[in-house]
């Protein structure tokens, strides 16, 4: 299975992709899609839905997974976050793919065996898990950790669903 | 010049169709579009992308407006709100429309004159200024109002760019 994982932002989205075959992974390609803050923000969001529509169109993922960031700070970054993150949720929904959310917990827990590890941490353990990924960004390796959360919630979720016929836990939001 | 009023929101979004030419608004079509929540978000916003589509394709608008409310009520619900936001800045503006956004406050005070307006004279004041324009909801009622804010503002802006060489009071973000 193939997973485009995704880290929204309006000044930069992470972006990884990856191939898992059961617990085998294999890093594929990431990067981070800029937008140009000179511009309108709803022109942003343009060149954030091209970007994402060129890397789904190149590398042709069967499911997608976004991490589920809350923001406290203010009303104002939380809104600007939540734009990004409506295209970047909206893209592969419109290609197709299912699109799973992550909270950044589950996505540490998944990486680094613990939910409270530190960002350094997190890359770290993306590099290993992915030996010769060449990480782009944080943002990217932020995205490459999503889409290792996901191919493990799947590869789980395919174990229950053999072992008692339930779904995964995996959230749908 | 023909204008587009949104008012965004994941369950609804409002939109509003109005022909402005000079002072003269004349009201073409109001209504919501709503997103199933029982689906995903991803699944939600591919249903508000796609009824915006639908709308924008069959009215024709030249530009757009859209509602810049801010929440502060929780983190979630404004990144709630932000996701449908970007969606609906992101529609009307890979059609090629310019998108301008407006504060609640100077809507009301385009609308009604006053920028602490009671949003029940707000809708009042609506359907003064468009007569027989039968609203569909209070969503599409605030879609409306931000069209004709945006109308007034275009008119003011044309007028003050005639007068002195400058812009005209939109502010794009």
């Amino acid at each position: 299975m193939r997973v485009l994982g995704l880290d929204p932002g309006l000044r930069r989205t992470g972006w990884g992709v990856i191939e898992a075959e059961g617990s085998r992974l294999v890093h594929l390609a990431n990067g981070a899609i800029e937008s140009d803050d000179k511009l309108s923000t709803a022109e942003r969001l343009v060149q954030l839905h091209d970007g994402l529509s060129n890397v789904i169109a190149e590398y042709a993922p069967a499911e997608a997974a976004v991490e589920e960031t809350l923001v406290n700070k203010n009303a104002k970054s939380t809104l600007k976050l939540g734009v990004a993150r409506g295209v970047v949720l909206l893209v592969p929904a419109r290609a197709g793919l299912p699109v799973a959310q992550y909270l950044p917990m589950i996505v540490k827990k998944a990486v680094v065996g613990t939910g409270h590890a530190a960002k350094d941490q997190v890359n770290m353990m993306v590099g290993r898990l992915l030996p010769g990924c060449g990480i782009e960004s944080p943002d990217a390796a932020d995205a490459l950790a999503v889409a290792i959360c996901h191919a493990h919630h799947a590869a789980t979720g395919r174990q229950w669903t053999a072992a008692a016929g339930t779904g995964g836990g995996r959230r749908r939001t």
